[in-house]
């Protein structure tokens, strides 16, 4: 199975909040803290829980840059 | 200056292709990669260029998660 | 600081509504409105506050038009 | 005809550029400058022109907010 | 009226989940189920209900490819 | 392997056009056509043809609704 998204950020889930429609689920990604908001179904049909290895998934036309 | 935008990851530009509209920009963070699609204007207005340290910015509401 | 998001609106916060997760924040551009669906945790972070005067940021892959 | 989307906002087409694939089209919105990249398919379906009174268009959770 | 969105998928509303915020909508799209997350504000502003004939509309750049 | 992307549409590939930066890829989808813009780098590394079984995955964040 492959996916054209370009950005696959391997991460650790560190902490999962939500309401009965919108989840929050915080992934430490090498050091750095990423957040994704995903649907409370999705928390739950992926049974995402504290620790699981998953990866962070970004299509490569929601990135920008910032250059300081 | 703050933004809403809660992913910012921290990385160095380590090459840039590009038409005249769209640019493709791959940025090293913490060893794994990401990669943005702009459009060239920003390229050349941010005056992007490889070695750059940037931050690849991501709206929490476009991350997905898989887990494996 | 510069950003890629070439989408830069000037506006007025005119309110803030929200829950434990989400928040929508309607901005005043120039007369016409915008509405921003943000995390909580990100309206916390910059003290958000209605008359506050802020950027309403879109990239321009995320823009559609509509022609009548 | 009922659009969910929150963002509906007036302005008058200025310019547009293109490659086969992907377009980017200038609009005046109150003086504000926004830009979309569309298809080039969808530049051509509706005859996008100079001139053109649009509606751009932005859902709600594409957009950020920024606080000087 | 002509929207520059690629993608308008016909469909049914076939639930609507809600909270004060955000609102999940399933739409069956010829046997296929799609999921659209909208502020709760358009869900009543649209009217939406159970059987109702909609479009799900997606821009071309939020759309992904997986191949098995 | 488990994705969060609420939306997975089956179809198969009918078209793909592109320059060195992005393409466009038309999926038909039980008769109604989908077009998604992905990178051309994507579009070889998962060597895409016409004729593929593949999935149109949108984030549910990305869908709207138009009520006619």
């Amino acid at each position: 199975m492959k996916l054209s998204t370009r950005n696959q950020l391997k991460g650790t889930i560190k902490k999962i909040d939500g309401n009965e429609i919108t989840s929050e689920v915080l992934i430490d990604v090498g050091g750095q803290e990423m957040c994704a908001v995903i649907t409370t179904g999705s928390v739950k049909r992926l049974e995402l829980a504290i620790g699981d290895r998953v990866r962070a998934l970004v299509k490569a036309t929601s990135v920008m840059v910032l250059k300081e």
